[in-house]
């Protein structure tokens, strides 16, 4: 029982990305499962398979091994050891334990919130897996849900369910991030809750002061909590009502203020820049504006519309903290946005840091689909 | 007395570059000094100016200021508070006080070593400006030398010297990092001595252990030193002999113990894979192989070598430790450089840490001359 790929998917695999398409399948086993991948008699790798799904194989290990399963889960062992010491440091925290093809683990997320589990499964073969999973996370966390609501398991042919896989699972819990706490629902939310990809960004708020910040794209408060513990007034901006009563919890929870703007954010930069108004840190955390390859000209508008209007609303000396999400909207592009930005809004700034992905969200270099996220902190010259 | 730009200048400015090259300077005063920089009766900037040299204008200040040399001092001072609380968490360490135009102080460097400051200027305005700036030094260190030899000084009719601006300077003193310590010739050496801009990786080198690690273009010793406390056998590599001798002076300072080789990387590196050897972590730290934009072609070509060869070196789940300090092989070439060597060696790796230029290098984002440092962290996964 074996797959075949044809020369161009033998290519690819040759050159360490996880993913051959149908139409470079020769031959395969009929149904789902962990199968061996060759090039004639070449061994390429292990990987899960789909005949059903048009990424038919996915990779998750190069080296031959007896046991794909063992393989397999093998390197789900390696991502939660990574995890562990984090954990161990911060049990009330949030974390993702495991991410997927960044973790050679392709199609299978797992995230860590205050001692309960979430697990995210979107590739056939893990399915009959989800037991030996749950065991395993059973080491680390008291509850263990399967949220497997995503669409992409139509894709697959898999079923749409929400069900605990072990223990109790709460519906909401508070999780430990710095000098603050948020409210997490296990079973509700955007993604699995919260955008654990930021948390470090985050924190890195806690070492700002002054009188007035302002966070765009607030969503459910993330990064201005961090802020109302340093300066004296924060104001949060989203457009959805829903994402600030969030914001609001949160805020109270921690004994915070938070002002909250029910606004679209390119009229509402626009109105702050025409009342003359001026804030000493600026976060800018949009949504993928870049959903496709073929947004990414308008995206990079959007992007560049918005760190413009925030670049000019800054004190001298100003910081802003400005992320992009898109893996379309490439490090470099946005880069070189921030720099056409900086170029238009007639200001110097000083890079106070390049950030990435975390390590609980790890990048495969010759996987390009595993990077997405980019942070940078701009400091105004004058 | 000002400064006139054409608008090719003013445009430059106005997108917050630093520079005015000779040919869009319209007018200006016949002495070096510190003047305002105006587009017909607009201003644009305050500047270090010499009219005897092709890099006429270099801005320090956006904003108006009646003092531009009050203003010029202010940008030091800034520079140097922001160092205050690393210094004095480590004032036995070593860290860059200025970086030149990334601190809006073009033309000076002043490095800082275990209590000792070293001063380099070169732009002409920074002359007569020397003893002031010791003054402010003499908060921090306990002697500055002016390390005023390097051949750009010519360029700007400048004497080349070295000699004490205040206190008594040490041949050498001892530098902490982390957990080692290592010699800086004060007074001799490439740049003024060390090569801060990697300190803090080489600090990251603490965190791993192992059987062998490899340092190639070792230099003193800076990475493989941090490397020998982790690891069995560390084996420094460089082309230099007298590297070498003072790599392993470093070593015995720390009671530690290094192999050292002299030897061409790109032959060793070869022999090295011929014969079978692996590592479980490899350093790679080449000198700038582009040095200008015409290099960068047969630059990229020889980052691609050492690195396609190093990851065959390494033993699963081996960890390259690579940079390149080239501005010319800028962080988008630099990263799809290491993609195709990635491919062409048949290795998946993780990102561990995408790094730059630390806090004491900073990079202003409009002038991108002062982006050169990349460094990335990556983990064979099979």
């Amino acid at each position: 029982m074996r797959i075949l790929v044809n020369e161009r998917g033998a290519r690819r695999l040759l050159a360490r990305h996880l993913w051959v398409f149908r139409r470079d399948v020769v031959s395969g086993p009929e149904a789902p499962g962990l199968y061996p991948v060759y090039w004639g008699k070449r061994f390429l790798a292990l990987a899960l398979y789909n005949p059903q799904s048009d990424l038919t194989v996915r990779a998750f290990r190069f080296l031959p091994h007896p046991e794909p399963k063992e393989a397999l889960l093998e390197n789900l062992d390696r991502a939660l050891r990574r995890r562990l010491p984090h954990l161990e440091g911060e049990p009330e925290g949030g974390f993702r334990l495991a991410h997927a093809e960044g973790d050679l683990l392709p199609g299978l997320v797992v995230d860590y919130y205050a001692g309960h589990a979430v697990v995210q499964a979107t590739a056939y073969a893990w399915e009959d897996l989800l037991p030996e999973v749950a065991e395993r996370l059973r080491l680390l966390a008291r509850s263990v849900l399967a949220k497997n609501d995503a669409k992409a398991r139509a894709l697959e042919g898999l079923p749409l369910y929400v069900r605990p896989l072990l223990g109790e699972v709460p519906e909401r819990v508070a999780v430990r991030e710095g000098r603050v706490r948020y409210w997490v629902d296990l079973k509700e939310g955007q993604k699995t809750g919260a955008y654990l990809d930021q948390r470090g960004n985050r924190i890195l708020m806690e070492r700002f002061q002054g009188e007035r910040a302002l966070d765009v794209f607030s969503y459910a408060g993330g990064f201005g909590l961090h802020l109302a513990l340093g300066f004296q007034e924060v104001i949060s901006v989203d457009s959805s009502a829903e994402a600030l009563k969030r914001a609001e919890e949160n805020a109270r929870l921690n004994g915070l203020s938070l002002k909250t703007l029910e606004a679209n954010a390119f009229d509402l930069l626009r109105e702050l820049e025409r009342a003359g108004e001026r804030f000493d840190l600026i976060v800018l955390d949009p949504p993928a504006f870049a959903k496709g390859k073929k947004d990414v000209e308008r995206a990079y508008r959007a992007y560049k519309e918005v760190n413009l209007r925030a670049m000019k609303l800054l004190k001298p000396q100003g910081v802003l903290a400005t992320a992009s999400c898109s893996h379309h909207m490439t490090e470099p592009l946005f880069y070189q946005m921030l720099l056409e930005a900086a170029q238009d809004a007639h200001r110097a700034f000083r890079v106070l840091e390049k950030r990435g992905q975390p390590f609980d969200h790890p990048v495969l270099l010759t996987h390009p689909e595993t990077h997405y996220l980019k942070f940078a902190l701009l400091e105004a010259v004058d």
